[in-house]
């Protein structure tokens, strides 16, 4: 048994009865409320510090209602309209949208701040060439002198009317029937009034709060990108969208301060909205960095606020995060002292518990107590235990300060089972702390970078479109991530800027996967000389460079990836089919020495070939090669079509990150024979502990320090082992 | 029985008692000699005509010898090298290449004719910062100043000291230890000198062969490049590559004619050569053109030679008949009477069948009589079925003139039942003459256009690397091609100059066919405005549009499919997750009727999404569309991700192309049920044919004309029948 704590709760009202002995049970010390649920009148007499919810911007529909044009706005492109015949064209702005969450400001100067463009030439269409009429649902843009045969689209800002996740909430939990829900709208603090409004509210509330230790911000000013198609179905998500973070206010600040004017278009970005996947324009970036400086300013004073009233300030990482940017400059400048996240993964777990300048972090394990897994016949524990898999191997790197749940409580205790395990798991999660004394495991003795478009800002977050979702055309990249989460290398994040003047000092590997043309690839970056030239002398002189899926991709000078001298192969596209280019596949190889079956690429790559007369193909499939291996100068470079997550792949990934830093003779040490299973050494304790990553149960040696250790271990059990190592 | 004729056997010594008895039970009527064989004395006997091989550019190396300075050139690029640290780097030249066929031409300004490009900057080095050391084998540019990190080439001009196809029997019949054979170097007839021996060896070559009829050109001055590796094999292929086709003196006679200069680099073309697959440079249309006009004047002066003797002048579509052009606008000019070409499959028929300006067409079988096949225990009946169930659909619909054989008749006649095969084949071939009285069967009412950056040069060579062999990476767009070979539509080939004013009348679909970024699918060509509205114009007006794989693809202004609008699907790269697009796949459609398993899309295309609101989606796998139909403006649209050649593919693309030219009510007359036997009606005469194109007995019903006709067909099987309707 360890040491109670660390441990968050989610309680309401119709418990009383119960909660002492299950806080003491698990050992919970802090509560907190959820959406939908009350603190109960108890909460002050528990042992246990208390969180409440608060929401900045919503919430307060009077103030909404009453100062309209300073309601959060967004910009959105209307549908590709052809042209079928010359003359008129008529463009209904809101046929793919939903009018009640968004309605198009007709408020503001539209000659300014709308544009129509002309998408087979590029062109913009002079003011005076087109006109609005209607409003609202029935608002339409008629283009005048419409060439037939020609695409045209509106950009336009709009009001939004309606907070995304709460239009969700209110939708899923059909509150429409229910006359204490209203639709909430969201505002926009850079207006003055609205700020002061914001402001002292907040004063309000923390003066009418004194037994809440913890405001849990839910969140700040802006939401992600979420937008709804007629059908009040998603139809637009970017986690990462700054596109419903605009006004002309800011627009016009943003003017003076850089020295240039934004258009619609460098928000709505020909449909794509600044994907993350895109690769960011110089006003893409300059708007993140122009808003965070804005949002971390704003929540300083909130923070600040919290701060004189006695309590504890923290975060959500989730809903209206936009311009929070954990990673960002000045992230810590906010004096926020806690940001919790939901742990959707590991990648998502480092998202949360790598975060500097915070004193904490708190990870909300699923599955979030709701109706959804939570009834009678529901399964839980077995989601539980899915989930804790994933995010073990990440808390054990780099652990969480704190783990907790959402939802509503009672569903929870109808599941004995699961309240079980969840005791299990808030023991376990404590035992890392415990034993692990504060320090991280021992990790290799090279740095791994991971280098694409955005770098640091985007610690943990590569490959993402909606929070943790499963994306098709992402996994077989963010695998990488996933494997990188739980394996013993200490990992940064750097940008093509990084790099231009050389690899950073520490750095073994650099890691460049993604998608032909994507930020995460780099696209036009790698046309760049000096970028190719400072990846060349870096693994010349002996670093590693491993490559997924179209690493390095530019086509450009008769290559389409434009290390492929590095790489040995690139990717064909049907340019280069006159030149042949047979391979063999070797049988044995460091980096595949502990595959059973075949390798897993994913979705792949198509169409890679062996580029240079001396690479090693490790694994091919339908004549194109999904693995492979050069020697480079003093260096060493790795080729890898995909790279799901898989207990298979993350070992194949540990090995071929040894391999490409020249470093495989040293591989071995506390390393577990059977890939499901991962270890962590804790030198300085004499220690390791043992995780099964499987259902199964396992039996396994693991070899460090001269010695080898027989483990049995049950379903997804875990052991720690003292080594004959004495403590230094 | 037919009427004998239509048929060419090759015929060696030694058979003399056997060939009058084998030439009418086939019905020959012309007699060949094949490379390795000689005609037999007896030849003047026979009551056949007589062709004869003839070398135009190779087989005289006494005057190869003799003029070293007039061999034929070649430009070759290095292999791509990077420096590893700044200062000297050293390329071998020759390290890709076979130093016994090739070798760099030091003879020529190097500094003017060779280029040494900084591939990482794309710049061009000046003069005086490199220098050549060495010859042959060991050539070796040194770049002097070369940057750490940077990748170099060289491009160079190379004498031709082998010609390809010679070195590949050479090697392949191990004529090493034949003292008879030496090694044949090409010589080119740009140099006036050459031109000359090359005009009177023919001229003293027809007065000493009074027994040849047809002088079968094989074939004239410039092979399709075709180069070895340093290991002897086949390294680099282009059956319509004019890399071979260069000299000092062409490249300055264009400059004289075209008024700009050629580099090197206007041939190497980053190591792609102006491969078929690349968007064509004017450079490259400029030099074909500039050595069609040349080739075509030269042919012609031959041809007339030939003609003055009083015999016919054929031309074997292959090996040196790069500048010909058979599809180009000056080749009927040479006044050839007769192309003969080998028929590898449907495409490749009408290749040769289709061609315009000559007398007649001549298609040479497989298999050829090698010992490859025709060994004890082969079964060359079998691949004479492959063969000729490919052939024949095509044949019917645009017959070839005559059909022939090529290689040692002595081998064939040790295969008896492949004798009566033949005899069959030659019957139905004659039949098809006899019956269809040289009118071709009907077809649909509106024309189909492949369009795409080729047009009519390169009509039914699309997607063709090395003559007729299996590309991965070109099946799924080559079978759009075959199909249409045999399917009752009549067929141009549409460059993107050729509809910039507009589709041209009578054409009722366009089909776009081919991967991203080629000169298939079009490239860039879909980046302008005109082609744009052109083909939307076309649409919108009534016309069809189908598309396969990469349709239309551009990748700017928010799509991937320029003409997504009117395809209805677009392909997701990455930048538009974002979007969710979901789709339901409709049950039942015309264009998938006859579909009886999933539909096979080959390589298909990755992950095509539907784009418009009203696209009907036929056919998913794995979350991506693979065929789609939209209504737009009068007009249609299809998607196909693909269309690898089969029995059931081609009844879906005679669907999809009805369907998409809105005449999908008028379709359904002269075909059968099943979709393995395929029909051709001859209305004028009154009768059809049925082809069972399987190996399987077949018994299917043909509607047409009002009535029903129950048909049963042997394995491979064809029946006519005769309508009951009255002749016109």
């Amino acid at each position: 048994m360890t040491a109670p704590g660390r441990l968050t709760l989610p309680i309401e009202t119709g418990l009383d009865d119960q909660l002492v002995g299950l806080l003491e049970r698990l050992g919970a010390d802090a509560v907190r409320n959820s959406d939908g649920t009350e603190l109960p009148a108890i909460v002050g007499e528990l042992a246990a510090k208390v969180y409440a919810t608060y929401f900045v911007g919503r919430g307060d529909q009077e103030w909404a209602d009453a100062h309209p044009s300073e309601l959060t706005r967004s910009y959105l492109m209307s549908e590709r309209t052809p042209a079928l015949a010359d003359g008129d064209l008529e463009i209904p702005l809101m046929a793919g949208w939903y009018a009640l969450q968004v309605t198009p400001d007709l408020g503001c100067d539209v000659d300014r701040w709308w544009q129509v463009i002309d998408r087979t030439t590029g062109e913009t269409l002079p003011p005076g060439t087109w006109r609005v009429s209607g409003e609202g649902a029935d608002t339409v843009v008629t283009v005048t002198g419409a060439v037939a045969g020609h695409v045209y689209t509106v950009d336009f800002l709009a009001v939004q009317t309606w907070d995304p996740t709460q239009m969700y909430n209110y939708i899923t939990n059909d509150w429409a029937d229910d006359p204490s829900r209203i639709r909430e709208s969201p505002f926009d603090v850079r207006h003055p009034a609205t700020w002061e409004h914001v402001r002292s509210s907040l004063d309000g509330w923390l003066g009418d709060h004194p037994e809440v230790d913890v405001v849990r911000f839910t969140t700040f000013f802006y939401h992600f990108t979420l937008v709804f198609g007629p059908d009040a179905k998603e139809r637009f998500v970017d986690w990462f969208g700054y596109s419903a973070s605009v006004s002309v206010e800011a627009m016009e600040q943003f003017e003076e301060h850089l020295g240039y004017a934004l258009t619609a278009e460098d928000f709505v970005d020909e449909g794509y909205y600044n994907s993350s996947f895109r690769v960011p324009t110089r006003a893409f970036r300059d708007w993140i960095d122009f808003q965070h400086r804005f949002v971390t300013d704003r929540v300083r004073q909130l923070v600040d606020a919290v701060h004189a009233s006695g309590k504890e300030a923290m975060m959500f990482l989730g809903d209206n995060w936009i311009g929070t940017e954990p990673y960002g400059t000045l992230f810590a400048s906010t004096g926020i002292d806690a940001v919790v996240g939901s742990v959707g993964s590991g990648a998502t777990c480092r998202m949360i518990s790598d975060i500097p300048g915070v004193r904490y972090t708190e990870g909300r394990l699923l599955p979030y107590f709701f109706p959804d897994v939570f009834h009678p016949g529901g399964d839980p524990v077995t989601e539980a235990n899915a989930s804790w898999l994933q995010a073990r191997r990440a808390i054990v790197r780099s652990p969480l300060d704190r783990i907790g749940y959402g939802g509503y409580l009672s569903l929870a205790l109808e599941h004995p089972d699961f309240v079980d395990r969840m005791e299990q798991i808030a023991d376990e999660f404590r035992a890392i702390h415990d034993r692990g004394e504060g320090r991280r495991p021992a990790s290799a003795p090279f740095r791994v970078a991971i280098l694409n478009a955005w770098g640091r800002l985007r610690s943990w977050q590569t490959h993402m479109v909606a929070h943790a979702l499963w994306y098709r055309q992402a996994y077989s990249y963010l695998g990488v991530l996933e494997a990188l989460a739980g394996l013993p290398f200490e990992v940064d994040f750097l940008s093509f800027d990084d790099i231009r003047d050389g690899v950073p000092d520490g750095v073994g590997v650099l890691i460049n996967a993604g998608a032909l043309g994507t930020s995460f690839s780099g696209g036009s970056a790698w046309g760049a000389p000096r970028v190719q030239a400072a990846v060349r002398s870096f693994v010349a002189a002996g670093g590693g460079l491993v490559g997924v899926g179209d690493p390095t991709a530019h086509i450009d000078g008769g290559v389409t990836f434009q290390l492929a001298d590095v790489l040995g192969v690139d990717r064909e596209l049907g340019w280069g089919l006159s030149t042949n280019r047979p391979f063999d596949t070797v049988e044995r190889h460091f980096i595949t020495a502990d595959l059973g079956a075949g390798l897993d690429v994913g979705e792949g790559t198509p169409d890679i070939v062996a580029f240079t007369r001396d690479v090693e193909v490790l694994a091919a499939g339908r004549g194109t090669v999904q693995a492979a291996a050069s020697h480079y100068g003093e260096g060493r470079g790795v080729y890898l079509a995909g790279l799901p997550y898989s207990h298979e792949n993350a070992r194949l990934l540990h090995r071929a990150l040894y391999w490409a830093a020249g470093r495989d003779s040293a591989f071995g040490e506390w390393i577990a024979d059977d890939p499901r299973v991962e270890v962590a050494h804790y030198p300085e304790s004499g220690q390791f502990v043992v995780l099964n990553n499987t259902d199964e149960h396992v039996r396994t040696t693991v070899r460090g320090g001269g010695d080898d250790w027989v483990v049995e271990l049950d379903p997804y059990g875990h052991a720690w082992v003292e080594t004959r190592e004495l403590r230094r």
